[in-house]
């Protein structure tokens, strides 16, 4: 995501002016089974584009993996460094998408609205034929993955959003994302000391809670991995690396919590989860795009990321990863995050 | 400390032009048994002025617990906010010290020096009956209570720097100084990626270093406390308050090297130590104060203090901490740290 948040905090002038809101997908159209909103599931007709520093936009990148979606759903990575138009390809050869051929994310909102206002966020779909954007709707879009996608999940593909369970699913995460996923955002951006504290307050009551949760199960939802590990996955991968001194969210790391740290670990060892993250992004990112809160832009050495591959013995608890499904197998060689990115 | 580092540092203007470079302490005259610079030693003459909030200052608080100094140099304590004119007396009444009757420290650097053009620092001695800045040489400052104001220790007193072990001291100080002490500085304080990183890996290069000595010794240089545990010990207490994030000194969080972690603990839980310390002036100084570094002025709610308090273990090393001296009585009073600024 990261498009009016970061546009104002990266602002020195626009900073401390108002509390941090995010703002809504402006594009909620859904691609489905049944294409009702004139965007039928079709392999090979969609491009996803994220960066892989932003944690909505790293959500999707963990279901098109466990789902086996790679050869049906191409991917776009963009520079982690966005520059004043936002989002671009200049990562890419020419610092050109080679398949949409656009240098700009921004280029696909404009094909689809044109002199649309808003930001320009990741996660996106866009559609290859036409060059348009079909939604940049974070909140939607991975759960269209896993229950519209179907037909091109690949065989022992996971049910990462099953019916019996979608209840709890949906009630752990809207806490989560209320008070983790964007509580630590609210926390960074905060414009006055009491929202700060409020906010980070509000992250460490719901990790807390969350810590008691997996004591004792493996995973946050039933014996399996779903939608809600891979939304809590996305923000805890990054809490020592940015959120914990970057949005001051400092009250503990990761790593002293013996429970989520060992959680975050399973996960990251899964297939599918850690060998989409690339921590060189993703620290290079929220340091030097944030001027607002870093005005140096110096990005830190720390921390030690050795940790994220040692044992966690959370197979002791029982649950299976994949439930009645297999682990996808290896990543695309174009798709593997370089050694800089990892511990 | 805090004169000229801060003064660049908090303004954006002035930031990033220069690698940050410590002033030299312009005022040296040594306070001394002979006298011999006009400065004899003499109960109830000077005041000490100190930031709690400045490592450089707290070494001279501890000195003076252990030492016993309370009642021969009386102590004032400095707003740990700054203003445009550097250390004030803006926490007492009428926003003056009672006994030096100035609101600001810089009134004892005019009448010391009219005009004197460089920054205001802590901690200094001031001539309480002329008025007069004595010394604000943070080196020699501490040596000095240790090996020249023996006729004034407390009964009891350790030798804080015995003769016998003053070339190693000197040694194992230089190296913490440099890369640990104002290492610190360097990295927070950096204009550049590289400056911060060759500061931030001399950092942790030291106390790596430092970690592996003290694994199996419980003080730095000899059985028991001597100068450079203080000058260690004001850094460590700092560094999960400020250094690790604020500095960006982010590699590990003190509370993760077990040897040192249990050292820092074993220290701040000895008179004269812990009881000098106040992490509520620390964060609101560097958090506030460097808007250079942190523009919103946020500070942070975390680290978790609680870990401070807990068993270390480290009297099982052996070595006795006051040699063959004792322990030092109770806080005066007057000179309590109020419990926000407490574990």
């Amino acid at each position: 995501m990261s498009d009016k948040a970061q546009q104002t905090a990266g602002s020195n002038e626009a900073y401390g002016k108002k509390p941090f809101k995010r703002s809504r997908s402006h594009f909620a159209d859904r691609i489905t089974a049944d294409g009702r909103d004139g965007w039928p599931v079709e392999a090979g007709r969609y491009r996803l584009v994220v960066s892989r520093a932003c944690p909505w936009a790293s959500r999707a990148l963990v279901s098109r993996r466990l789902l086996g979606l790679e050869d049906a759903l191409s991917l776009a990575v963009a520079d982690p460094i966005q520059d004043d138009r936002s989002w671009r390809f200049t990562l890419d050869k020419d610092g050109r998408d080679p398949v949409l051929g656009i240098r700009y994310l921004s280029e696909a909102y404009d094909a689809r609205e044109t002199g649309y206002p808003g930001g320009v966020s990741v996660p996106a779909i866009v559609d290859v034929p036409s060059g348009q954007l079909v939604t940049n709707d974070y909140q939607q879009l991975t759960l269209d993955l896993a229950t519209e996608w179907t037909a091109l999940h690949r065989p022992g593909a996971p049910d990462l959003y099953p019916e019996p369970l979608r209840e709890e699913i949906d009630a752990v995460m809207d806490g989560i994302y209320r008070d983790v996923n964007n509580g630590v955002y609210r926390a960074g951006f905060a414009s006055s000391q009491s929202e700060y504290e409020d906010a980070c307050r509000d992250v460490f009551r719901r990790l807390e809670e969350t810590s008691r949760r997996l004591a004792d199960r493996r995973y946050l939802v039933g014996d399996s991995i779903t939608e809600a590990d891979i939304r809590l996955f996305t923000t805890l991968v990054r809490f020592d690396a940015v959120y914990h001194g970057h949005f001051k969210c400092n009250r503990w790391k990761l790593a002293e919590d013996p429970v989520l740290w060992a959680y975050a670990r399973d996960l990251y060892q899964t297939p599918g989860f850690g060998d989409t993250v690339d921590f060189d992004h993703i620290k290079r990112h929220y340091y030097q795009v944030h001027t607002g809160i870093n005005p140096t832009a110096v990005v830190p050495l720390g921390p030690d990321l050795a940790g994220w591959l040692t044992p966690h013995h959370r197979q002791d608890l029982g649950g299976s990863p994949f439930g009645a499904g297999t682990a996808p197998g290896p990543v695309p060689e174009a798709e593997e995050v370089p050694p800089e990115g990892r511990p």
